[in-house]
């Protein structure tokens, strides 16, 4: 039984732009042999809708592009996920997360997502009813059991056992032959390891084969990574495809054998790779086909400049340099240096001037009082004003360069250094940020190595440097993973060997900062917890822990 | 049998500040001869806490909190919400949303909330395990149900049944004399009179009296509007608590005998009540004790400057006024009369050398291209500069003045005059801007008439008018309401007699728009559908219906 994994890029709410992908990977798939194709996870609208499923023709929509798709389909079966209504006289949500087995010109069979994940990232109980029951598929003498992502994530993979089902104990039970999974699982640093421990174990437990599509290409904060499997009976891999790329493949399962297909990127590369998906595809999925940002001469530009010109090509990418009575001419160089390497435009257009009038206009009203971090402030808005009428003038979206330590600790100016259509990096830790950058330099130098080496500072005060007023990246990244990612108290973090005071005022910046952050531009998720819409934290609040 | 009602107004994660409020309205409803209290859903944690809840010590912290309140109880007995952990062996989510009955210095009872909303601003299954019994508590010879929030919301007030269970059948069946509710239902134009009519059918048709205690006050997006509840067993209104207002009452609902109490506010009292509070809350609950705002003499940051006023005191809110080449004098001469009538400063700074410099600036780069809307923006961010400037140097809160219309279709400037700490008017459609600015000069002139009478203009350009680009506002907010609060297509919108033209032009705009209000300051909750948390739209995506 050749199937055929379609592991495609769907765009959310463009059902004629997913139909036609989908056929293009269907038809690929014929080619290949298949006799069966599947595709991932609500493929036909794209994941996730969010409140998109409450517009009042945005199912029935969804329905017309199954039926038309369905018209497209003769003996070979296609596996597709949509959204479907939930029954309307049956209480609970209106919707549900849905599979459809097309064949012969018809929906043969419709499957519900059981378990639905409603934490971190996900929302699925705010939309949809989980089904009540999973039925194999009996096809060419063999029963097929079907499931949806969450459905075959079995508790030692979760936080904490989370759900009371467990659909493929279920479906095993009936007697089954060979699993099915549609998935949209995003990435997170060490995802795909874990992805495959858990197929494996799955797989071992059914004791029948295991072929799971998974989504790729990224859709606002989340990146999927592909990476979909196939292992045998006994949990072995079998077939990976691509990571971070759009890929068919046809596999018979059960003649499938184990095969050497590891998974031997390192972090950085794994890193890279997500962040240039994820810029390529929010970039032209908006409709833009250019970027522009700003180059301060600092690592976390440089890296930002790197990703974007390989997502969308160095003539696609603008960059400017806008110095302060502050800036060094060596980050001005640095810049230079940088664009050269890339191929990609910089301009110079220094803000001593502008900054000099902002400073004047307001000297009536501060009435002598002396400089401080306003000033600091104006130089960072200063450059903004400017970014996006280089934005506004010329069409470009505007990329925003800050990382995820300052932005957790709010070393940044909101209406300043914040500003963009997308924060590239702003899930990348900064030792992170150095690390990638190291990888991106392992043959040559593409960022000059002077940006990658000097200390990091803003240059907004005479001889600043990061180190003025954050503790050693070392240290706040540690502490930051533990406060942010795992959500332990300051106590906690202590007892963990770090000072005390270091930690109380990290924590403090943290909660803080919460109202810039409310403000920031979507961020893509690389690690387990990202700033954005898997972390929901009130501004207004007095807890300390 | 005398409760006391404490309509009290909790601060987010205040576990101390909260445990105190509390026993202070206790101790004033002991005075009143009470016999027992009620306190609104998670009183002691302030609704909604969201993922605080997964911080390794905020349940921890919250259940010693308890445990203090009910060392500080004697015979009268107490009823707090608070959260709990679900049984850490048993599947499903880590908490659950809690009552406790407090009495001799122990917790007596606990009660889990049933009914978990999971949808517009609400995301309790995120975090909450539903109860699964309801148990009458035998008191004083009565039998008293008691249910939190959602768990008497039936479905003919819901937008679809969603439910199947109904806690206060399940009550009924097992026999109860009086139902209590501890509520946090959030404000939005028509909810109190909703309430009033849910909560007397409730009483109906359980055939006892209801007592319901709301929360008060603001947290973030929300307000809570207070409005508690005693109805008779007839559903008839016995007692009504203040609204936008921390309250304690105690009242003998076995007694109670039908009052007139009426709700006789119209909407425009109401929103400017809702938006006063709002603006206090958060404000000070953030630390703040001032707020700047710019002035442009029309009537968006004309309301605001009322609200902000009488929200803080007029000595706690500073405007300046910054025209630029192309502001009208009589912009700036509503702008100091405007002030003059709230006895706020003012101070006049105006943008035009800055504005100069910038443009001079960026000059090299444009390289004789028109000018165009980026000249318009550069005037609207310049002016944030300025605001940021003087809430930075002066430690004042910045509110944006921005209303829903223009957020809707983007008629507003991303890093101009979006920033801000707060967006106070950001639910008020322009249509509703007008009818709250009339009822504000019911009296006297409060906001200058000259600001009420002329034509709206974002003055960035000669002459500029926002008709010139927009709808009518009558005709705008028609087509806003349809689309955004009710969801409908286009299709369905131009069926209800609106011009298809402008009806596609409106929703282009607004799905256009949505990067730019994922970056909007948090709003005040108003209407039944805000743009904020309880809307939930992805940037990227393709969806035309």
């Amino acid at each position: 039984m050749k199937i055929g994994i379609a592991q495609i890029n769907s765009v959310i709410g463009d059902f004629p732009g997913n139909a036609k992908r989908i056929l293009a990977a269907y038809r690929e798939c014929l080619e290949g042999g298949a006799e069966l194709v599947v595709t991932p996870e609500l493929s036909l609208v794209g994941y996730p809708p969010r409140d998109l499923v409450f517009k009042s023709q945005f199912v029935p929509k969804c329905l017309q592009a199954l039926d038309y798709l369905a018209g497209e389909i003769r003996e070979v079966p296609l596996l597709v996920g949509y959204v479907d209504h939930h029954h309307p006289a049956h209480p609970g949500k209106p919707f549900r997360n849905a599979a459809a087995w097309l064949e012969n010109g018809k929906v043969q069979h419709r499957i519900w997502k059981t378990l639905l994940p409603t934490y971190d990232v996900f929302d699925e109980r705010r939309y949809f009813e989980p089904g009540d029951s999973s039925e194999p598929i009996s096809w060419r003498g063999k029963r097929i059991g079907v499931t949806i992502c969450e459905d075959i994530w079995t508790e030692d993979y979760l936080q904490r056992p989370l759900y009371d089902r467990d659909p493929v104990e279920e479906l095993s039970a009936k007697g089954i032959d060979l699993l099915l999974n549609l998935s949209a699982s995003p990435f997170h640093l060490g995802k795909p390891l874990l992805r495959r421990a858990m197929i494996g174990g799955i797989a071992r437990k059914a004791k029948v084969p295991v072929v799971y599509c998974n989504a790729v290409g990224a859709n606002d904060q989340l990146v999927f990574d592909g990476h979909s499997l196939v292992t045998d009976g006994n949990g072995r891999i079998a077939e990976q495809l691509a990571g971070f790329a759009d890929e068919c493949e046809v596999i018979d399962p059960f003649l499938a054998v184990e095969r050497d297909v590891p998974l031997d990127s390192c972090d950085a590369e794994d890193l890279y790779k997500a962040l240039v998906l994820g810029v390529r595809d929010y970039v032209t999925k908006c409709g833009f086909s250019s970027v522009c940002l700003g180059l301060s001469g600092g690592i976390d530009s440089a890296l930002t400049a790197v990703i974007a010109a390989d997502a969308l090509g160095p003539e696609n990418v603008r960059g400017l340099t806008m110095p302060s009575p502050y800036s060094s001419r060596g980050s001005v160089d640095d810049s230079f240096a940088l664009a050269k390497n890339l191929g990609i435009r910089c301009d110079e257009v220094p803000i001593r001037h502008a900054f000099e009038a902002v400073k004047a206009t307001m000297e009536p009203i501060f009435e002598g009082k002396p400089e401080d971090v306003t000033e600091e402030n104006m130089q960072a808005r200063l450059r903004a004003i400017l970014l996006m009428a280089l934005s506004n003038k010329e069409n470009h979206l505007l990329l925003t360069t800050g990382n995820k330590s300052e932005l957790a600790v709010g070393y940044c100016t909101i209406y300043g250094d914040m500003c963009g259509g997308l924060a590239v990096i702003s899930d990348l830790p900064k030792t992170r940020v150095y690390e990638v950058s190291r990888w991106i330099n392992r043959e040559r130098e593409i960022i000059p190595w002077n940006t990658v080496e000097k200390p990091p500072s803003a240059e907004l005060r005479p001889d600043q440097k990061d180190q003025d007023t954050l503790p050693p990246y070392e240290i706040l990244d540690g502490i930051l993973e533990l406060y942010v990612e795992h959500q332990l108290s300051a106590d906690e973090i202590v007892s963990r060997g770090f000072d005390e005071t270091t930690v109380r005022w990290v924590q403090r910046r943290v909660d803080l900062n919460e109202w810039k952050r409310h403000q920031a531009a979507p961020g893509l998720r690389v690690t387990s917890k990202a700033f954005g819409i898997g972390r929901r934290m009130p501004i207004v609040q007095r807890f300390v822990g």
